[in-house]
């Protein structure tokens, strides 16, 4: 049998880390051939949770879940793992500005970015914990050993969440919708960009009203998290997990050619300034290898909305500058 | 492609809702080429909440998942399902007896069962909700289209838990566990028959110690539902949704020849009286279909365990007995 893989989660003990553990335990990312190992990764007080955890993971006699190991810090939890999945995160509290959290969470991430040094040769980490791009980003700065490439941060919500919304105007599925690429920042400047997106073959914005998919589309898309947490009374939780697995089973698998939104260290393409944790359309080759499409055409509108989440994530970096 | 797959869930917007929805929509329990259509139901009071769930749903743009309907009642909430997960039920407050429990939830599988009237001429229905086994039975003599062998109630969670303590006893994986069958009621008299059981293909009790397998085996899977809400702050909710996979899994595709425990209708075996919702093994032949194994032979130490756990079911339908 093919030798188990070692995946590491932090906050495996919070909302999405219960809705992300059972499903890569069941073989939804990695497949069913593939026995894994979780390393589960929480805070010091979280660790009784954490146990509880660890024994409904036990009672699902889940065939492909070969160990199950806890840790307290990030040097222990990352030891050895081929995959990461850097969930936790300080939530925003009340009265928090965006820049506040940004700062609260950066020093977690040059902690965890030291740690991965000590992780598989070909580990492979997505940046799932808000905000994940400058988190991610300030976790590469900090790894010595792991190259930049195999730092990656999650848009695969907000595509998701795009290409839910398309469907259901058009009155389609959601396998009906293609190349629904999320670009930038996991934030309110992300560009869902509809412009290159088709419905059934058929450009997005030949099916459905251009007023629509820039007004509402967009305002929905990226307004969608205090929308679920005004409706269920918490924040996404499964929704994001399910976004991770496909993030990683993508970049595991290869997407036979197909782009997906994934936020990379930039090449430099489309202006976007070397090594920024950028979300572009990625073509993945599987083992956690992906080439940028850089030769998708904008004109104004679209350069412009690439524009201003470039520019958030450059003053998103230089709030933590003194971290990396 | 194959049509879409009816599956109706109580309890959706609950805990173990939670955990299963996004497993079945994933693929997980019929399979990466058959597409479902949720059909979510709980009681007016959790709509919104049930609402903000469905977003979730939405916001995974899963590809098997082809509709999601929502409804406030059982009568809506069953039409023309094939699948039926009872999940929902009144939770035990403090200082409750486990009688008063069955009171109280008596009543709601009375209308669920008329409802099922409603339901696919191939409807398979799964109860969850506890106390499962007088639930499902409450609900199978409240309906009158649908054949009884349809009703099941769940003890595959029993089974997992069973499984994953003699795997940890025993140093290997759960995988080397085969015909860990549990028997009877879903309850604290259940009877984790380990006689049986095999581990690496030895008996269980030639592997392991039999005081271990007749003392802290028994009382750490009968008790094991305490045990994690005192470790984790609050009951099985994925564990019990992964089971209710398993279950329905199995029934759909069949297990080829393997036993696995399901509590079904009594055709008499064991002195268990006709109609019983008792856990047997059962050997699944797909499509729902399923056959009692009726030729295991015990000892007085089974046949004890068996009667004890007979007679408390017998008890429970007592006390419901105007329901039915």
């Amino acid at each position: 049998m093919t030798a188990p893989l070692r995946v590491a989660v932090t906050g495996a003990a919070g909302n999405i880390g219960y809705s992300l553990l059972f499903r890569l335990a069941a073989g939804d990312c990695y497949g069913k051939n593939q026995p894994i190992i979780l390393q589960l990764v929480e805070i010091p007080p979280a660790m009784g949770t954490l146990e509880g955890v660890a024994m409904e993971l036990d009672d699902c006699a889940f065939p492909l879940l070969h160990g199950i190991e806890m840790a307290d810090n990030p040097g222990g939890g990352f030891r050895d793992a081929n995959q990461v999945f850097l969930v936790g995160s300080k939530p925003r509290g009340p009265g928090m500005e965006r820049n506040d959290l940004i700062k609260e969470n950066g020093p977690i991430f040059v902690g965890q970015g030291k740690a991965l040094d000590g992780a598989a040769s070909d580990v492979f980490i997505v940046t799932v914990g808000n905000p994940c791009n400058t988190n991610g980003w300030i976790a590469m700065q900090n790894a010595s050993k792991v190259p930049n490439a195999r730092f990656t941060a999650m848009t695969r919500l907000d595509q998701n969440r795009a290409m839910a919304q398309l469907a259901k105007k058009a009155g389609v599925q959601t396998t009906d919708i293609e190349n629904m690429i999320v670009w930038g920042n996991h934030s309110s400047t992300q560009f869902p960009d509809f412009t290159h997106a088709t419905i059934g073959g058929k450009p997005a914005a030949d099916v459905l009203d251009r007023d629509w998919l820039e007004g509402e589309f967009f305002a929905t898309v990226q307004k969608r998290g205090a929308a679920i947490i005004k409706a269920r009374g918490s924040s996404s939780a499964a929704s994001a997990a399910s976004a991770a697995v496909d993030h990683m089973h993508d970049a595991w698998f290869g997407t036979d050619g197909r782009a997906v939104s994934m936020c990379v260290p930039s090449d430099g393409s489309y202006g976007v300034p070397n090594d920024m944790i950028f979300s572009f359309p990625c073509v993945c080759t599987g083992q956690g290898n992906y080439e940028i499409v850089s030769d998708v055409a904008f004109g104004d509108f679209g350069n412009g909305k690439i524009a201003t989440t470039r520019d958030e994530l450059a003053g998103e970096a230089g709030l933590v500058a003194d971290l990396v």
